[in-house]
């Protein structure tokens, strides 16, 4: 864990807002590791993240920064220029579960770049309408819950799910090829919170089997996408995107095989860069900061 | 002008069709350059190119291929085996005509391909419904024809781009980023033999201004694609596709920029291929050889 | 396991190659399911794949192919044409054995794969110098063997390792990011049967810390490299390369983040091409049939 | 031609530098287009480009900027940072002297992608040792000198290059395919402002005939880079890069081919980069700012 803070920031485009956050900054001392902003001029907008080093050091005399006082002194600077903000700080590790089906090659790469400290999160939670992960989580001594899911018990299904991610303060959903849709109430309290991963390149081939309509449609490149999941099914904000050449050869089992490493890719990065704090929600789009 | 045959042939799968086809090429004497082959296995088709010289070699003693002999010999196995088949000898180049309208970058490439020898065609006619291609037509030496279009005048329009088809014996056209839909009528005759480049990864983002829709649906990657014309708008047998990534920090116009060298690519290499005589169409799709 | 047997070719080019094994299928009732020829022109060689089906069909009245009646017929044919070739029948799996050091990316990655029925093989062994590996082959129920290396205790490790590999009936090793240099009298009994992948885009940066001298060159593309193994360091014959976007931004640890993707990648194509017998090498290179 | 100002600095890392610049700027009322910078922790070094606006603009009460205040403003903050920089201001735009041997591509591709506006330059000068390319210049009303260019007259040329060059006021060279290697003193008085492509993926491949090279290799991947020219040949800093897939159905020629696709992309980018001032070079690398 890095301890680091990171301040997101987006508000109507003015004059003088990176030198104001620049300025506050440098009077308390903060030792910055990395800053990005971007401007949408079309719609007068801008964004702005911003991470520091929280740690003191001996070797340079620098003192652990206030990070309370600088939120004290930054609110009414924040009010005064309109901005919407986060402040992020490595106290905590964001909590994150994962759902699964019968497919585990996401969870597979998941739960490896994990253990290797390339996600940096806790996992409390497994979740799965199938059982073919337990051995899986069992491996990683996660916790699991199957939670069958049909017509019927959709709903009751959800309730339990909720529940389970309250009680154990989930801060972000990752759907690793979880094969069921999520009502609007599931995922309400979950704004920019859910990450999917869907197997084509949105916005074409939208809904279930995608592989066999790109097959159909006789494509070149098959892709894959990430997403934050809203209430309209693979329409939310897109993270990440990423394809692979098929031709002709290419049946649809060919694609399904090819298509899965561009799902472990495309997740895997939209999981990275969200517990980083890289990326920033506007309309239905993202700001991925480098 | 290589002095080669080629040999395009589908047909419904069944054992021997290799051995039927390649036995008689070599009991002909014929020297095969390439050959590729193509089963899809789901709809129990075969798909044939056969590529061999057809000069005579002092050298090797080769004499000159008997092509009329061959097509003799070739056209009753291909009734009892229920083969559709094309036979293409290099004695006549393929006509060209290249549409656009007022961008030209795709007109530049294609035509600096033409005469760099990299597209093996002649060109006897360029066709725009706007005049700023006329400098570099005169430039190539290549006749131009203006036919402007509006809503009242497209099929008079139309009917003189066609007449003037017929009259050059044009074997493809091609649309480089020429921005009027075709009629049903003008595709009727030219099944198979009119490419277009749309500005998009199909099926995503059909019809007008694909990078603004790219733009508002916040894509992380923009494409294009070549496609044969059919009747039905940016539906035809897509020929190939590319993409190049892009960020939040691309505005509308960025993506045009972006989009310009897919555009390049991907219609240079369906014109080539369809030259060479490397694709083949069947129901909505295309083989395309290596 | 699909029941089928594999031809591999390589010959002198000549006229008729293609008539006379094609025709001895036919006569031989084979259903063939791919096949695939490669003419290099320059060097005059022929290479060939052939895969048919090998059990009865009950609907189609198919009898079992006669694999050694075909073998035998097929023996004088090659004998007069010059052939090197070589028959593979789906009678018994390849054996692989795995060797690795600490990084465990690419054994994550293969082990799952296998497991899914993307690689069609026995995994009897898991060799390594480090004992990271330990969980993840009982995790697979896989025996594994801990052979420290030192410079003075290479050539035992390496003797033991031979013993094994023979001991188990090994056809194919592969080095899964195992971080010794193997000695030519490892690599000798196994020609084109050691798969190896380089963290970098060979024939850039061979040998050690690639990623430091990727960094230090400021390349803007990362590469890795799959190859077979000779007695020459990272100069075998090329079997995938894959490449990534880096930038400015990126330091050494994020170019060896970015490349365990690539590595995963390229190293899990070849084991798999190899295992469905899709690979030939001439001279120092691959011929990679589709 | 748009007005606006583009301030590139280099400097040791410190605490506030951010915070100078954007307030110094604020204070004198910029209104700031795109503003990015950049630390190399491993050298402690930062570096900044900030675009802002020069126009007045009666809409928004704008004055035009005072860009001589800005200048005087500045020289001291950055002499006490201890900055290096340059401030560009579009007030006459970069002079660029484009070089080519018999291959034209590049050169088709630079001066329609400076035509159509996609390159903001003026491009007084051609110079090749080859006469190919004066019809090109003629088309495009550009002076052409043809200097031939023999063992023995090298040196001469080369003057006669260079004395063109400084009365042409030339700002940037830039070497489309020019097939002669430029001496130490003609590099000397144009540092980071010579820019050459080289037709592979450097450092794989330095000096003549990489695709020979390649190919011999066994390359899956071809590539070409584009890099400011130093006095070691192929061996300066990296601008842009980029690959193609090939296989070994890629003879020489066909990798010549779509080896003339890359190089015209990396070339036209790393052009248009400089153009725009996106381009810092340190020790043997560059910066290149979005």
């Amino acid at each position: 864990m890095k301890e680091t803070a990171v301040l997101l920031i987006d508000c109507p485009d003015q004059k003088g807002l990176v030198a104001r956050v620049s300025t506050l900054l440098f009077q308390m001392g903060a030792n910055i590791l990395h800053a990005d902003q971007h401007q949408d001029h079309a719609l007068g907008l801008f964004f702005m993240r911003v991470e520091w080093s929280l740690g003191g050091n001996g070797d340079t005399g620098d003192a652990a920064f206030d990070i309370g006082g600088f939120e004290k002194a930054f609110a009414p600077i924040a009010a005064e220029l309109n901005m919407r903000w986060k402040l992020y700080t490595a106290t905590r590790r964001p909590r994150v579960a994962l759902f699964c089906s019968q497919y585990l090659h996401c969870m597979v790469d998941l739960l490896y770049r994990w253990r290797s400290g390339e996600l940096d999160c806790e996992i409390p939670l497994i979740i799965s309408n199938h059982t073919a992960v337990a051995p899986l989580a069992a491996y990683y001594d996660i916790p699991f819950l199957h939670t069958p899911v049909t017509a019927d018990t959709r709903h009751t299904a959800e309730q339990l799910q909720l529940s389970l991610l309250r009680q154990h303060n989930i801060d972000l959903v990752v759907l690793a090829r979880y094969m069921q849709i999520l009502s609007a109430d599931f995922v309400a309290p979950y704004p920019a919170a859910i990450i999917n991963v869907h197997h084509s390149f949105l916005p074409a081939f939208i809904g279930a089997r995608p592989y066999h309509a790109a097959h159909a449609r006789g494509v070149k490149l098959i892709g894959a996408t990430s997403h934050y999941v809203t209430a309209e099914l693979d329409n939310g904000p897109i993270i990440e995107q990423d394809v692979a050449r098929v031709s002709h050869r290419d049946q649809v089992e060919d694609l399904v095989d090819r298509g899965r490493d561009l799902e472990r890719v495309v997740l895997s990065r939209a999981v990275r860069w969200h517990l980083e704090r890289r990326i920033l929600c506007y309309g239905n789009k993202t700001v991925v900061f480098d």
